[in-house]
């Protein structure tokens, strides 16, 4: 933010806004590090100190060390004050959170959708009605400062459109408006692809902080991209980029929902492990791997096939993007440490420059990548502006996961 | 950039590097239009015209217009007084031009080399070589402000050491300190990927001014991508991002030069056409589609199979990217046309959004992309500071790709 020509309220509200996005990323921190961080001096910290705790959205906290001189009070989020409502859409069920400032979950709970029930209205009158039952379980006193939800497919910024979303069959739903519509909160809601989320909450919260180049893989159903590029979110020209899951790879491959041949989807996904492994239809990831611990032969074959994919499919994205770190999101979790060699090997034979310098992760945030993601893009208001919001000045609006995320 | 504590005399280098750059990208102007673009006022951009003036940059002209009121003097960069020497350094030959202030080229050479003959230091000297030439021809009075290099390998910024050229057989070549040291010149040298200049300059004077997402793609022996996302270069980690022509495509394809089986070069470059023709090896691409105008059967077949391979690496590139043009430079400028519609058909089978957005486009500055991006790339000393610069203020530094062109 250039700060040429802002008058005071600016300047105040634009530090105020710093110092909430630190303590939210940060917790527990002591004043002289939010000196050293924020580069203004004690006393004008102190200041904005004491709007906040006024605001009851940080709490001092009793001095940490025992240096020569005055003792340095700690402040830290207060997480029952603000929160947002958190929600992960997949193709088989819905998580929904609450999350308090400073990013600790205060409730969770999961609800599995009935299989081939993925129609849209059925889909968000079930999850609105497990948001409540969340809702229900708030602090009190609390305040609820937005909505964030991770689906898998292209979402349209900032209306939250989803254009398509093939492994739920959806074309066209205006999911930002319909979720809105029958929570009907007036808290703005951010919709944004599943895994451009996770990638958002793994490099603040997870495997990828300090990265500035990291590409998160989503593997479900299909399997997402969510790509950082020098910091900032690849969202391509009207928000649909990073679609990597329907990278062609395979000529002579299957047919993916998307209607092209051989998407690396459709040779990673969790579907394709049970194909590649010749397994009933519906056998798990963690079925497979597991027999193929116990020595089963197919299961190991299915394994040696799915992992050969996997690495093409990274070292294409290794020459493309040359990434700082790599991280094995959703059903890969379990599929890289289990097919690990083929996918160092392919990595290996990536060009050698880019190859020897990406790291290939587990994310920190568990199968919670995507969910803390959303949360992160619904504390936007809250953290632009924190005084307004606690004060009641959150209102319903659209907001681009591009604007969010990068705090642009 | 932003001016909050500048001093009066950075404001002022500042606004003329802004009047510079206006005037080099679109030439001849009107005060008025340099008014409405800058947003100073009359009399301000009337002394910074003065001063560039003065410097010989820029010469006023006739007014243009006969509206009611003064008449508005106009002003145009002055092509003699600064040029740059670029560099298109490929597998065959060296093109070497001398391109005034404004963008115009006042001298241009080409020097084939001998097949074969790509050691580091034969390509140098040769290439220096014309270089020598050409700067004799140089207009008098006029100053070097700059030197910039394309080159088909990944290129590490920002001395402009050469990682990899898989397709020159080089191996971490310092390219920047051997054309510096070869030259005896004392102004910056900028080493860039080929395929990004090409990027550049097609954004900047060609067929994607004004779009923010552009993938440049240079097909030579093998197969390059500049690639800008929301109007910045995507550089990566290292500055080795873009690699498309490594993507694997085919696992059942040609061993490539970089080690990997099935990368979309060997599907699409040079040599693919004639192979896939089953016409002898050194076959043009432009014989190749001559003969296949003419009926021959086997080069429509190449041809088809030449298609269908490039149409599957683009529609790749619309799903991971979604950019909004897509330019054809190198031999791609042939190829497109001849297997135009298995490629539109390609890009039908992408995703539908990102689909019916991107333009496939050929590239208006026909076979100097690369050429004219290495001149920008060139040109950046002056654009920051055009009075310092002229006064004899270049010195020869290191000077990153990244920072260059995107003005960072």
């Amino acid at each position: 933010m250039s700060l040429a020509g802002a008058t005071q309220d600016e300047v105040r509200r634009h530090n105020l806004a710093a110092l909430a996005r630190f303590l939210h990323d940060h917790g527990s921190t002591s004043r002289s590090e939010l000196v050293s961080h924020t580069g203004l001096n004690r006393s004008t910290v102190g200041g904005l100190i004491a709007d906040l705790v006024s605001s009851g959205l940080v709490r001092e906290t009793e001095p940490v060390g025992r240096g020569v001189g005055r003792p340095s009070y700690g402040v830290e989020p207060v997480r029952e004050r603000a929160y947002v409502l958190a929600i992960d859409l997949r193709v088989d069920r819905a998580i929904v959170a609450l999350v308090g400032f400073g990013g600790d979950v205060l409730h969770r709970r999961e609800h599995a959708f009935r299989k081939g029930q993925q129609r849209e209205d059925r889909i968000v009158r079930e999850t609105v009605q497990v948001c409540h039952e969340a809702l229900a379980a708030a602090p009190q006193h609390s305040v609820l400062v937005g909505v964030g939800v991770g689906v898998p497919g292209l979402v349209r910024q900032p209306d939250g459109l989803v254009r398509f979303a093939p492994n739920l069959g959806w074309v066209d739903v205006p999911l930002g408006d319909l979720v809105a519509d029958a929570l009907g909160l007036s808290v703005p809601v951010v919709i944004g692809n599943d895994s451009d989320l996770g990638a958002v909450a793994e490099r603040q919260r997870g495997s990828a902080v300090g990265a500035s180049n990291v590409i998160y893989l989503s593997g479900q159903v299909g399997v997402g991209g969510g790509i950082v590029i020098d910091g900032r979110l690849l969202m391509g020209a009207q928000g649909y980029g990073g679609e990597i899951g329907h990278m062609r790879v395979n000529p002579r491959g299957r047919g993916c929902r998307c209607g092209a041949i051989g998407c690396w989807e459709t040779e990673i996904g969790e579907p394709a492990v049970a194909l590649s492994a010749g397994s009933p239809e519906g056998t798990s990831v963690a079925q497979i791997i597991e027999a193929a611990a116990a020595g089963d032969k197919d299961a190991r074959k299915g394994l040696r096939t799915v992992g050969g994919w996997l690495g093409v499919g990274v070292a294409n994205l290794v020459n493309i993007f040359n990434p700082d770190v790599i991280v094995f999101g959703g059903s890969l979790r379990e599929i890289l440490p289990a097919t690990r060699d083929a996918v160092d090997a392919a990595v290996e034979g990536a060009l050698a420059a880019p190859a020897e310098h990406v790291v290939l992760a587990l994310p920190a945030l568990g199968d919670d990548s995507t969910l803390l993601g959303a949360a992160e893009s619904a504390f936007a208001a809250l953290l632009d502006d924190p005084m307004g919001v606690v004060a009641g000045g959150v209102h319903r609006e659209s907001r681009g996961l591009a604007d969010v995320v990068s705090g642009r």
